[in-house]
């Protein structure tokens, strides 16, 4: 409980009454849960971020549940925040004013899975590790991987624009989304986009709700694209001697015209937390690199000699292995995967960032992250989607005390990547955690446009208030 | 000129008086051209549509001069249209309330192609082969390739989220902005998205803006994303007995796992009329394919077998053909690329539209236009991007009296296509042309809220009146 929401205006105790009771006779009293459990639970995602606990949770099992709470929310001014697999790591799902949470992780349908179209039609509770699945054992494959696979749900990944490791050849969470069943406050449901690939009729309102954080709409249904699952998939390992080396291969690769579907990197500090939990890491080896393509067999075979013969030749290379069968491909993703469990253990308090930066610059951002964080006395370790240039820095302390040196290294990691003409988050969403850093990346203009854009969908500034946009003291909406 | 835009309110003489006096002020009078060329130019783009010649034309060097006429025109309450190429095909840069077009063909430079980031940096006004010539020749590409790609422009191509054959592989045009500078009525300029790939800060303004007809902003700047040029292109042809086996053909191949760059679709009227211009096209042909393979050598020619193999099997079979060299290769594409001109030479009138469908009622889609234009009496053929399932349907007619059929057929069009799934346009735009038709895919309430979406950008209804939504009475800006 680190980082808390900004302030936003509270319903009544007679609004929420009101609300009550009518939220009970609309939907019946086995989805309006008062419960003490229900609310804790609701009040946290898997962010450092936190606000107020609801004063009701909505399990909605159906559109036109959802469609009734945001009648009733708009009808009794009572906000509402929008939730499904609750994974998120911004505070997108933390509500800010108390209110009603929505949970829809009870709308949990994959409606229809269409092999010749490559198309599938999911509700937001379906966690996204079973859409992998289902998707697979029909021989079809939907790319986005974000590390939370295997609870966190679609809902949320749209809602925050979620990427993974395979974002960097198959694109986040958007370029996926075909469509979507929205609905708005006040109750109305409109269907954007279409379910085929190609479509340009009206605004693109599909993609402007895919990353608003539960700001404009809440979906009921979403209508994605597929491709056919690939035939071979080949894994890499490259040890480096230094993140520079790395990030120098990193830029050797991407513009050799290999498109892998991953490329991560482990700075020298995480190879160290991964040596201290019993990993066999060459001591010589400063930066890691986990290459992985797919494809036809045969283009994967020919890529993987390519990309291996790339990462030999780049300056202070160590060693380029190459998993040898499925079972090695799998250990050595659990070793990525399991990194920021891993790196929770190492310290009382964690946070992670998410920047991302220009890929030509991620060793100007690795030296200038350590040169600050060192000359505040912060322990800090950095890994994450090089390809993208989308690093996951994370700052570690055990004592309360450190609290303001760690701030102050987060907000020199939050210039720093600005000034390389970079991005504050690439895949976690600017929620409650980063909500005051947004100024750093964004001009007062676009800010005010965007809040305008808001108040197109949300009046009322009802949905999910306190995330994105600082709150302004006499502005109303947002 | 068949199709009027609709009526909406045009400014006082006294205000278009100010407005030139401010702009004359503001620019210097060289950048103001008030001559009957320009205006006359510029009050028609490649589509059908008309609408009202403008007062004046102004073309713009920068985004200060952009800013500038955004400022004047708010506040002397003049309509603005934004035109770049004028090769759009649905009206968007036709003025319907004559005031002032805003010229950026006037803003053409390539300011930067940065090869390490893969990432380059344009005004609107640069022409979209001349885009693809600067990135070939330092060994990058920027796929997007609208039929017009000769004298289309960027700007144009952003405004219309513009696709072409290329786009099934590669996306359309919105898949390759990643960041851009707009300028907003009244005359503030933000910078939207970023230089990474990556990236989740606030609401996506860019997509939003891409393919938004020139209705929110007018982009003085687009970042794109580049990739390295393939190292090897090839091209099949592939004729079938009909086009409903030509259509299962493409099924076959996109579900296959292969991803060719191309997959268009002629139909037995557009090969009668490639044969009537002199082409030697097997007379048991019903329908041809054209394929095309791009990526590594090796990865190229697996494909191409594979492909090969693929058409060769399906149904109605009748020949496949793989071109043999570069020259081969490009009198194919030639032959297609020259059937919009070349069909416009059928008949007096041609009116061409630009429906998607799933990918498996294409021939569903084929069928019922037949049997609707042959019922009507209209000739009709029809080609397109068959991988998309995004068809250019064609109506000819050379009689003014014929015109009440053509427009039965084209509303009977809209409503199989909508009625099949799809979608009114795939890469031409609403405009004026489809105007009408928008209701039949969008509800109501979609509408409404998109209406909300301009508002917040456009308070008084000044910027691109007149296009995608139908001006209703007494509602205010829209």
């Amino acid at each position: 409980m680190l980082i808390r929401a900004p302030e936003v205006e509270r319903p009544s105790a007679s609004a929420v009454d009101a609300a009550l009771a009518d939220l009970e006779r609309a939907l019946g009293s086995s989805k309006v849960d008062t419960s003490e459990a229900a609310r804790t639970t609701c009040a946290r995602d898997e962010s450092e971020a936190f606000g107020v606990t609801p004063d009701v949770v909505v399990h909605a099992v159906d559109a036109s549940d959802v469609a009734r709470v945001l009648a009733i929310a708009s009808e009794r001014g009572v906000p509402v925040t929008p939730r499904a697999g609750g994974t998120g790591r911004s505070g997108g799902a933390v509500p800010a004013a108390g209110g009603i949470v929505l949970d829809t992780s009870t709308m949990g349908r994959i409606k229809e899975i269409d092999r010749a179209e490559l198309v599938c039609v999911v509700e937001p509770g379906v966690v996204t590790g079973a859409l992998h699945a289902a998707c697979e054992a029909e021989g079809l494959f939907y790319p986005p991987d974000p590390n939370s696979w295997k609870t966190c749900m679609i809902g949320g990944n749209v809602a925050e624009n979620a990427g993974g490791p395979r974002a960097f050849k198959y694109g986040s969470t958007q370029r996926w989304v075909l469509g979507t069943e929205a609905c708005l406050m006040g109750g109305r449901v409109v269907r954007t986009g279409r379910r085929t690939v190609k479509g340009v009729s009206g605004y693109d309102v599909t993609s402007l709700l895919v990353g608003s954080e539960g700001t404009l709409a809440v979906l009921s249904e979403v209508t994605l694209r597929l491709v056919r699952k690939p035939e071979a998939v080949a894994t890499l390992l490259g040890l480096c001697a230094s993140a520079r080396d790395a990030a120098a291969a990193v830029t050797a690769l991407v513009t050799s015209g290999l498109v892998p579907r991953c490329v991560e990197l482990m700075d020298a500090w995480t190879l160290e937390a991964v040596r201290r939990q019993g990993a066999a890491v060459d001591p010589r080896a400063g930066a890691l690199l986990l290459v992985e393509l797919d494809g036809e067999t045969r283009e994967v075979e020919a890529a993987l000699e390519r990309a291996g013969g790339i990462l030999a030749a780049a300056p202070g290379s160590i060693e380029v292995q190459v998993a040898q069968d499925a079972a090695q491909r799998d250990r050595l993703w659990e070793a990525r995967r399991s990194l920021s469990p891993a790196t929770k253990k190492l310290a009382k308090y964690k946070l992670s960032e998410d920047v991302v930066v220009p890929r030509t610059r991620i060793a100007d951002l690795l030296d200038e992250t350590a040169r600050s964080a060192e000359a505040l006395g912060v322990r800090h370790l950095t890994y994450g989607h090089a390809g993208d240039g989308n690093l996951h820095v994370n700052f570690l302390w055990d004592d309360d005390g450190e609290r303001s040196r760690v701030d102050a290294a987060i907000a020199s990691l939050m210039k720093t990547t600005v000034a390389l003409g970079g991005t504050l988050t690439g895949e976690h969403g600017i929620g409650i955690t980063k909500i005051e850093y947004l100024p750093l990346e964004q001009s007062a203009d676009l800010i005010a446009l965007q809040e305008d854009v808001k108040r197109a969908f949300d009046p009322q500034g009802l949905l999910n208030p306190g995330k994105i946009f600082a709150p302004r003291r006499g502005h109303g909406a947002c």
